[in-house]
């Protein structure tokens, strides 16, 4: 079985922009996607191909294979998958909860696909047995869209509920759930950035010399 | 062992009003606490108690028990938890997502207090399994909050991670997730009010006539 995280690092993650500038944003995908890497690689996983674009580079010192794709990320993810005879697990990099208790326990059902939402109805983790029988519809909500093709190729499914999972990190406010449920290096570059501020409603970051 | 469930009706939910008037706000509270109720129920919870204030009506059909109580949440929940001698669960009233099949696996837990985190650092359920025990601290970062009172009656914990169970209805995008991954009365409710408008980010909601 092999992991598919897609990847890209040049001018990443623009909601993230009212917390953390331009340069700080590509570094802390980086960490975020080496937060990735560990849990997968914890978890048993060898092989881990990165598919990203020619101009976002992967860190050279993590133990991954690259596949260089320029189409978008449906495109490329179909076109990778239509060739591929083992299992597939396409992890998104934004997932720095992620644990590896997860991974194995996603690993372990017996289902044909397992599908991990995220909040607003996309789609963060998908695990495929038979990756040449799927095919992937990110955007909107492509948690739908990949119930309904799992359905529609009469595969077996679990969705699998983790709020951990369902986190991916996309505007300030998710940055609040890596430090209270976090770990890693993205859990330290955001501690060392913020302090939690708690009223009544949720609780809200702060920059930390505020 | 029994249930606690929190409820306030009257001018609920006041951050949902881009959404929904003040009137089908408190029917859809209403609903809402209708469908943990039943997920209650359908996992074999008996015994019911709902904790509110005496201007706030809970329906007469429900099989419950109505505990009156003038105090602010967590003081009212505080004299309710001192003299009680079997295990509590306390579940807020505004998580419809929640199925029997969670409250079965939270109540086998072995560990003597289960938490249940909501979104940015709240605590959603909470289990423990000697009231006497344990108090509550809710508002901010309750979660935070709630851990460190397990700890310090050197309590065993276990943090129960679930998309399903973090999700409290507070906020517009919040009913979305409803649509996506809810049953009973509340999604009936939301399903006949709104569409899911879906753009590149995460799924959004429009009144289902626009």
């Amino acid at each position: 079985m092999k992991a598919l995280i897609p990847y890209k690092k040049k001018n990443a993650k623009s909601r993230l922009s009212p917390a953390l500038t331009l340069k700080e944003r590509e570094e802390f995908v980086e960490l975020m996607l080496r937060d990735v890497i560990s849990s997968l690689q914890n978890a048993g996983i060898e092989k881990i191909d990165i598919l990203t674009t020619p101009d976002n580079g992967v860190p050279e010192d993590v133990e991954v294979n690259v596949v260089i794709n320029k189409n978008d990320l449906n495109e490329a993810i179909n076109e990778y998958l239509e060739y591929e005879q083992e299992p597939i697990l396409i992890i998104m990099a934004d997932l720095p909860l992620v644990k590896s208790e997860h991974i194995k326990e996603i690993l372990s059902r017996p289902e044909d696909v397992v599908i991990i939402p995220g909040k607003g109805g996309g789609t963060n983790i998908i695990f495929t047995k038979d990756p040449s029988n799927f095919h992937v519809k990110y955007y909107g909500s492509s948690f739908l869209n990949h119930c309904n093709i799992a359905k529609g190729r009469n595969c077996s499914l679990h969705v699998y509920d983790s709020f951990l999972l369902s986190t991916d990190i996309d505007e300030p406010h998710d940055l609040v759930e890596i430090m209270l449920h976090g770990h890693g290096y993205s859990k330290k570059y955001v501690m060392e950035r913020f302090d939690i501020k708690t009223g009544k409603a949720r609780a809200k970051i702060s920059s930390a010399g505020a």
